[in-house]
């Protein structure tokens, strides 16, 4: 897996050891499954016949399982690494900048988690400030809850500020318009392949026989509308209006040399949430840009709940899986304040403005912001594997 | 719309002007679209000859929208009332009691709204006693949050109790194992059929445009589960190990003589609530029996917050619908004891034990008891319009 005729610059984060997929188009054609490799796509439906790479999401093929996934990585490995198979792939690859992305599987149930122990600490303090930071219940489960997965979008999808209800305690009453508390949550997201009976768990030890891989997820949140609506049933309104993915899906597979001892866990966990055998820390680096400016740096190495452990409980009440289930980490951060993946994190409620590069401050997202959330993680013999981007542009409120 | 050459009896819940929609098989035949009619489903498959009844599930054809909606309702009246149309009709009814009936649509999002007002302060009164019974934000919003969409499933499907973590305010960690305190919801769920676009709200005065219909909901829950987990990103497997829902779908269509007013809304609330033009107050009269005996009788007319209010509410942050989104009211409690919608109200959070006929006592559900909802709304010149039944039988856990 070392070379490939196709003479990457040693840095790629997309060589033969990475090969994620996405779905993708170009003028008048219709969206299929492509292979990131170097700068370019591999349109993967034309270069095997498979139809199953034709269908315009990636659910499908995902559904076949990890003996088929791990059958076409071989495959693909081969194609790039062995020069006798150029004259049959070359055709089917693509300039990476001439193509379209598309969100890469259909959404079945989309879950967020909250596994940082660093965001529920400095969420906590700063949204109930009279309590301990850290619930009573946070380090015995991995809190999590359910979100829209009908407004799961694909990088680079508008962001139209919300409108809602939101009230400053001070305040007698609510009043309705644009969210004046816009913010981001840097997190990475887990996307099921292979689905489970009603009334079965999923262990922890078979978590890659049922998750295919990775991607970037930015929840964006708007952090009034959620203060004001979330007690008793959680959030709803202020994360609904928009979820954004990276349209390229890294394979566990690709992630073997990234994955580390997650945190010591105190207390210990029940023991269908005990990953000793097998853990499942991820040391993904993580990058928050505005405007084209390094804001942070979130670590996912630090996360206290890995998503082996997400996935076990997420089930262990016999809730079912199907293809296409997302679920996402929760915001990642770690403890400096240049680790934090939310706005609300790190302008601490507002409270402590960012001066950025260009003089100008920000404490929440203003119009025509963009953010751009990326991640790489190491990979075999020094390489990295790159995760691509999530990006997203705030428009105003279409109505006030 | 009065006679029938059908002669159904005249206390018929499934009178031409009802008409539900379902999805049902024979042995050894696909799932298509059927028409409750009497005691008779008729297969809209191969009455109309037209595909897209044959799909499985109803979604294909709530996506065409209301015009189609009422001209295929306009048409089925006519062939059930003019007897010119027997001959061709007749052959394509079959006996209600020789098909199985499947989940009506493929779910995209499922939301559960917390509407009764009565429900709310039971629950907070017990979930919260040290706060006030309804949280700040009640009256001035529907509260509502995402349920699990994979795990709505259609009406007999066994409930097989939850496995989870629960710990009692007087133990110093959670012990893993079965729900304790497994409960129903008695709830009115809401089909929508046609989507919207991605940052544009559905006014209230639109619900009628995107929702075809109505259904039953059981929204099982374990309150034990629920109790420790749900601080503070609301419930997440305390609720989704299962949800049930009644086969068929009572088009809004047939719930005309249903119209009620809502109770007066006090304080008044924000505009994109106010519901004076067209208000959807909904008189279904709803009943619980356990193992055959009626215990409570919720009453739909008193819910604070109505579905148009929901639908709009749910939308007001720009987030879009998808055709197959299922949004429940909540469970429906009324004032009185016997108008109770979960056990956790009817035996007083554990603490009243209720007596049944049997001379045996229940707080929450024991394994092998079954849970029958059934509801009528009016109709017509007297008539009654029957949303049918979503019933479940308790299974032990899987694993202790």
């Amino acid at each position: 897996m070392t070379g490939s005729w196709l003479e990457l610059p040693p840095d790629t984060g997309y060589g033969p050891a990475n090969l994620p997929h996405g779905v993708f188009s170009t003028p008048g054609t219709a969206p299929r499954t492509g292979i990131a490799i170097g700068d370019r796509v591999l349109d993967l439906a034309a270069a095997t016949g498979d139809d199953v790479h034709a269908t315009g999401t990636l659910n499908a093929w995902l559904a076949q399982g990890p003996q088929v996934w791990a059958a076409l990585r071989a495959q693909l490995v081969e194609w790039f690494t062995d020069e006798s198979h150029r004259g049959d792939v070359e055709p089917h690859l693509l300039p990476r900048a001439d193509v379209t992305m598309h969100l890469p599987i259909e959404v079945a149930d989309y879950v967020d988690f909250y596994s940082s122990q660093h965001h529920a600490e400095n969420l906590g303090a700063m949204f109930r400030p009279d309590s301990a930071a850290l619930t009573p219940n946070w380090k015995h489960l991995p809190i999590g809850y359910h979100g829209r997965a009908g407004t799961v979008a694909v990088s680079g999808t508008p962001v139209v500020r919300p409108c809602g209800q939101r009230k400053a305690p001070a305040e007698d009453a609510p009043t309705f318009g644009p969210s004046q508390r816009l913010d981001i949550e840097a997190e990475v997201g887990f996307v099921v392949g292979v689905g489970s009976e009603l009334g079965t768990a999923v262990p922890v030890g078979r978590f890659a026989d049922h998750v295919f891989g990775v991607c970037l997820v930015n929840d964006w949140s708007s952090r009034d509308l959620q203060a004001w609506e979330y007690v008793p049933l959680g959030p709803f309104l202020g994360k609904s209006f928009l979820t954004s993915v990276s349209p390229w899906v890294v394979p566990l597979a690709a992630l073997e040399a990234a994955r580390v001892a997650p945190p010591t866990r105190d207390p210990q966990p029940l023991p269908y949430l005990r990953d000793d055998a097998e853990p499942w820390g991820l040391d993904i680096s993580l990058e928050v840009r505005l405007n084209g400016e390094v804001l942070s740096r979130p670590p996912f190495d630090l996360m206290y709940w890995t998503p082996a452990q997400q996935l076990a409980h997420l089930t262990v009440n016999g809730a079912s899986l199907r293809t296409g289930d997302l679920f996402a980490s929760g915001t990642v951060s770690g403890p400096r304040a240049d680790q934090r993946g939310s706005f609300i994190e790190l302008s601490w409620g507002g409270r402590e403005p960012l001066t950025l590069a260009d003089g100008s401050t920000r404490t929440f997202l203003e119009d025509g912001d963009e953010v751009v959330l990326t991640a790489s993680a190491p990979g075999p013999d020094g390489s990295r594997i790159s995760f691509g981007e999530v990006t997203g542009r705030v428009e105003p409120a279409r109505r006030d």
